[in-house]
Formats: structure tokens, C-alpha cells, sequence
């Protein structure tokens, strides 16, 4: 079981400055489901903001609409095989939680579920721009709560070590890369 | 000197998939700018689309509101103090490509220069969305020319094996992430 820490909301876009491939979940009713993307970002400090992908074609689109919520989760390498199947399936067709292996877990703000394993989480309610979603499938969402697993994120930075829990950032075809070694450039 | 390959402008969005860190250059009248951005992402597949923050605050802007162009160029980790520097300065006070050693390259369709030795260059012509522009600093581009290093980037997909051309990942304060090991799952 990681442990889970508050990050400062001001601080929130550092869980996803980096560029990583995200899991979004989402909740509507007695549904649930979880989608990958890898076309996510911050959008602005504080209040904190992100953008993110939807397509109209998911069972994640329709859930979001419905419920003007959505969690990112960013997911670890030892969940790699779990995010592919998120992304490769229709939560229309299957329980996705269940296809991918995957497990939710409550959120603190919103009704969506976090999944379960990944070592951030960003839990956000949508801010309406109805030509946005509609012209671009484009999401804009207030970032209202974040943790981080303690172990890969302290004092506002990721600290990976190991593989396991490296965040993922994903090609084509089940390909992705690790985050990788980290640098410092004198300023 | 590096040789550049076209990429098929269908395919041009694996060049930001995974999230890397970009130099964005604009151009108007007379002058050119560079500033680093971690805020990019693609919007769309074909036609394709991008989407990049953009700050009012920045020289950038006001280049990019003048011409409607932009390129989004992916450097590489042998370039990670130029973008520290194309980051931390303000065009309007200096110089930005003397001041971060970068110079500039023509472009195919655009006026606004390429930034020299970077692995991937993304030519963008915006389209006119002031909602997004105003309210969010957000600026969506249509891509018009896509080019890659043939040393890195090769029927799709990027190849990196050495270490001085992988794409960077912003953290913040000097920190980067280089784009670390390519693994696949099966599918």
C-alpha cells in the first residue's frame, strides 16, 4: 500500500510539468470507467488547470459530461500492461476497471474514483467551454484536490529510483518510455 | 549537421506524444523570438493540431498574435542550457536566441524561424480561437510542416540510442528529465 501525501494545489502542475501519459477516470450514476491519454497538461498555476483529450467516441466523454468531474492519475511503470488495456478497449463494451485489472479508489473531492497503484493524482472538476469539448474535444478542469505517493514525490519534486515506479509517457502501439535519468543545468 | 526527414503530417503528433519539453519560435516584422514551453501538447490527428500555452507576459506572444505562425521545436538534452536560458529571460529585454546560443534556421511554411540542432520541428499556423487565447493563454495551431532527425526519428517512431539527442521533460529550477528507456507490452 503507497503512501499518499497532499500536494499543495499551487504546486499541482508539477505532477504533470514533465509531459507524462495519464489514466482518466470518471463517474456518472452507477458508472464508472477509466480511459488512457497521453494528450493531457497544465494549463495554469493557481487556481491550478489542466487540458486534456476526450474524445467524443468514449464511455469516459459521456461520464464527464454527465458529471463535470474527472480524476487524472498518473500511472507507473509496473502499470504499463494495465494502461494499454485502458487505452485499447470501450468502456461502453467492458467494465474497464475489471478489463484492465485495475482497481478504484475514493476520491477526496470528486464522485470519479482514483486508480488504485498510480503514484499522483489530480482530481478536477470541468470548467464548461462547450466549444472547446465540441470543436476540439478539449477539456479544461480545476484541479480541486492532489496526492502523490510519497515515496516517488517529496517537497514538490519527483525522486524515481528505482524502475517500478517510473511514470510512463506513451508512443504508439504498446510502446512507451520511462521517465529517465534525471539532470541539473546551472542557471 | 544534422539531416532532416519529413514526417508525414499524419503521423507528426508522435513528435510531442510523450510529452517532451519545446522551444517555441515566432517571428514578426523584423524580429524573432525563442521561449522554452512544457505546457504543448497535440490536439489532433489529421488535420493535425497542437496545443500550447502561451503567457501574455511574453514576447512570444505578442510575435505570435502578429503573424499567426509558430514552429514548436523538440531540443535535446546537449541543448538543455540554451532552453534553461530561452526560459528564464524575456525577449523584449534581450536577444533571446544570441543570449541562449541558439540560432535560427528558415522554415518550410512559416516566417518564423526553426531553432537550429533541435530534433524535431513542428510548423504551426494558429487558428483564431480569442476565448482560449484571452482567458486561458491557450493557443491552438494547425501543423503545416513537419520535420524530424533522421538520427532519432525514423518511420514513426523515435529511435534514441546515445544520450546527447534525447528530448527533454522540464521539471523546474534547472531540473530536467531526459526521455528515458523504450520498452513495449505486449498488446
Amino acid at each position: 500500500m503507497s503512501r499518499l501525501l497532499a500536494v499543495d494545489l499551487a504546486k499541482s502542475y508539477r505532477l504533470l510539468n514533465h509531459g507524462p501519459t495519464v489514466l482518466v477516470s470518471s463517474a456518472a450514476g452507477q458508472r464508472s470507467n477509466v480511459m488512457a491519454a497521453a494528450w493531457a497538461m497544465p494549463l495554469d498555476f493557481d487556481p491550478p488547470k489542466v487540458a486534456v483529450v476526450i474524445d467524443k467516441a468514449t464511455h469516459t466523454r459521456a461520464l464527464i459530461e454527465a458529471s463535470g468531474e474527472f480524476v487524472l492519475n498518473v500511472p507507473c511503470r509496473a502499470q504499463a500492461e494495465a494502461v494499454l488495456r485502458a487505452g485499447g478497449t470501450d468502456g461502453r463494451q467492458v467494465d474497464k476497471f475489471a478489463h484492465s485489472g485495475l482497481s478504484g479508489l475514493p476520491s477526496q473531492r470528486v464522485a470519479a474514483p482514483r486508480v488504485d497503484g498510480c503514484i499522483a493524482y489530480l482530481e478536477c472538476k470541468v470548467i464548461s467551454e462547450p466549444r472547446n469539448q465540441q470543436s476540439y474535444d478539449l477539456f479544461i478542469g480545476e484541479v480541486v484536490a492532489a496526492e502523490a505517493d510519497a515515496e516517488v514525490f517529496a517537497d514538490g519534486h519527483w525522486r524515481f529510483d528505482g524502475d517500478a515506479k517510473r511514470s510512463l509517457h506513451y508512443i504508439a502501439g504498446g510502446a512507451f518510455f520511462a521517465t529517465g535519468e534525471a539532470f541539473e543545468v546551472e542557471t
